[in-house]
């Protein structure tokens, strides 16, 4: 973990949370501490790479615990390993900080690295910058050379199907800002858990490929997703809004029309979107339930280009896409 | 290129900027436009990460050409490359930016690509938010296995070199900032040249492999870079001051005193800092003027540690590490 630029007192104190990594894997030839980090990939694979950052008042919250803020800005790229059925390795971090506050740092790194043991990622470099909030984690990983999942490979009659529930973290972030009522306390918890703690779908992306014929990861809400798988399949989809997958506790909390609009537009679930063709649909429903996860199909795709939403048998205008929270 | 929470309109235009990277290398299996990039390694190599970011009014002027910023992000990564003895391949780019200024984006993405195709980098992925200027930078290259450059790979007798000459940058920045008058124009122009466009020296870094005992680049000026090799490798390090290479310009705009302070201080000179076992030193030598590179023997490797700088025989006490420069 090198800190340019930081006076030495921070750098030393940032980098007493951050260079831990050394030993973690065997595949780490050299870790922080040197020019750059040096990584063995497992024969016949291809690296996979991605960049996600998470930023103060646009991602989460100002006042957001800093556990939860470690663990959504490797969260976030874990989930874009997860959609490309890819196994992750490594991470390197750009952070960028207010003030080197001692308190924050111990509860972000713990959330960051509770998340990165969990997947044996090693975090293997860093730069470390003063200035507003910003969590900028360069993921890698491997998966075994022509199985990667991707956008653009559906076919026209392939089935569309979510992972987990939808709506979840949008209501959670909803408690979170006062803009919706806590009624019910546990159900209340649990959404501000799913915000707070996206889970990224990571063995079951993996567990997808030869079976799914596309993926991605739900970030900013079915709305504004699907449309991307679709346009790179090249084909049109078309989706039940009534079978979308709520939870309980989100349909205790919100109206039936707000649940739906959330599961729609709200983002930040980090659930998986996957097209399978209908012949393989029993053995990708079989290894869900493999991993005790909920998966539901919510609609198809056919040919031509764009989305139509049906509720009741008639088109349905779904809400836009509600990527714009905090401003 | 994904440009999360970002109003479509900038979305757009900074995604046009950027969003160039597909078939530049045939290792590109994926590039920019799904969850991650797909890259192929080539065999019996080992996978090189580092991240370096550059920041506004920190690493260069708020009114730094824009041009010349896009190359300097791309060139400190670059140069961590060069110190592993490394061939950069691709890069992924998180960008924060206060606006979607076209013409700003159209001089950034300029330096950027400028320096990227010189070296054959695919920018592969990124991610764009708002905020204060800063660019993050995550570069990926390949080394055959077991031959990068390290740090703490040295042994006591070897001789310390450093590639090109020290304080140009230095020179360049105070040019710049105004702290230093432009007597000779052409003078001023060379160095605030490279202050603006610092070289990567890439291709002594992978000639300087089973050559030099270790690497590292100079990024905050050989007082602050030396102490680190010299730590990692277990040695302590003797420097003659009088023997830093110091360009003809920098000497016709500074003086001695000014100068050598800068090549000791000023850092962004982005120059090589190599350990050589005397034995291997011609054989290094050959390969510099190979590149018609200057290289230039300004010490040795001793048991112990910590750096001891002599001037003119004598004890010399060195300025202090000068990397606050804009604060």
């Amino acid at each position: 973990m090198t800190a340019v630029q930081q006076p030495l007192g921070e750098f030393d104190l940032i980098d007493r949370y951050f260079a831990r990594s050394v030993g973690v894997r065997a595949d780490v030839i050299l870790g922080v501490g040197d020019d750059a980090a040096l990584l063995r990939m497992p024969p016949d694979t291809e690296l996979v790479a991605a960049v996600d950052a998470v930023v103060a008042g646009r991602h989460f919250p100002f006042d957001c615990d800093p556990r939860s803020i470690g663990h959504r800005a490797l969260a976030v790229n874990l989930s874009d390993m997860a959609a490309m059925g890819a196994t992750p390795a490594w991470a390197t971090m750009s952070l960028t900080l207010p003030s080197a506050d001692e308190a924050w740092l111990q509860g972000f790194s713990a959330g960051l690295f509770a998340l990165a043991d969990a997947h044996e990622v090693a975090l293997v470099g860093g730069d470390t910058t003063a200035g507003p909030l910003t969590i900028s984690i360069q993921i890698l990983g491997h998966v075994e050379a022509g199985t990667a999942l991707r956008r653009g490979g559906a076919a026209a009659g392939d089935l569309l199907a979510v992972t987990g529930t939808l709506g979840d973290a949008g209501a959670g972030l909803a408690l979170v800002t006062g803009r919706l009522d806590a009624r019910d306390r546990a159900a209340a918890d649990a959404m501000i858990e799913r915000f707070d703690y996206p889970t990224p779908r990571v063995r079951f992306g993996r567990a997808a490929r030869g079976l799914a014929s596309a993926a991605m990861d739900l970030s900013d809400g079915l709305v504004g997703d699907l449309p991307k798988l679709a346009r790179a399949s090249g084909l049109a989809a078309q989706v039940d809004v009534e079978r979308l997958p709520l939870s309980p506790a989100l349909q205790s909390l919100a109206s039936p029309q707000q649940a739906r609009e959330w599961a729609l537009a709200a983002g930040d679930d980090y659930e998986l979107l996957v097209a399978v063709p209908p012949q393989r649909w029993d053995a990708l429903a079989q290894v869900a339930r493999g991993l005790n996860l909920k998966l539901t199909t919510i609609g198809e795709l056919r040919p031509g280009n764009g989305v139509r939403w049906m509720l009741g048998g008639q088109l349905f205008a779904a809400p836009e896409h509600g990527f714009d929270h905090f401003r």
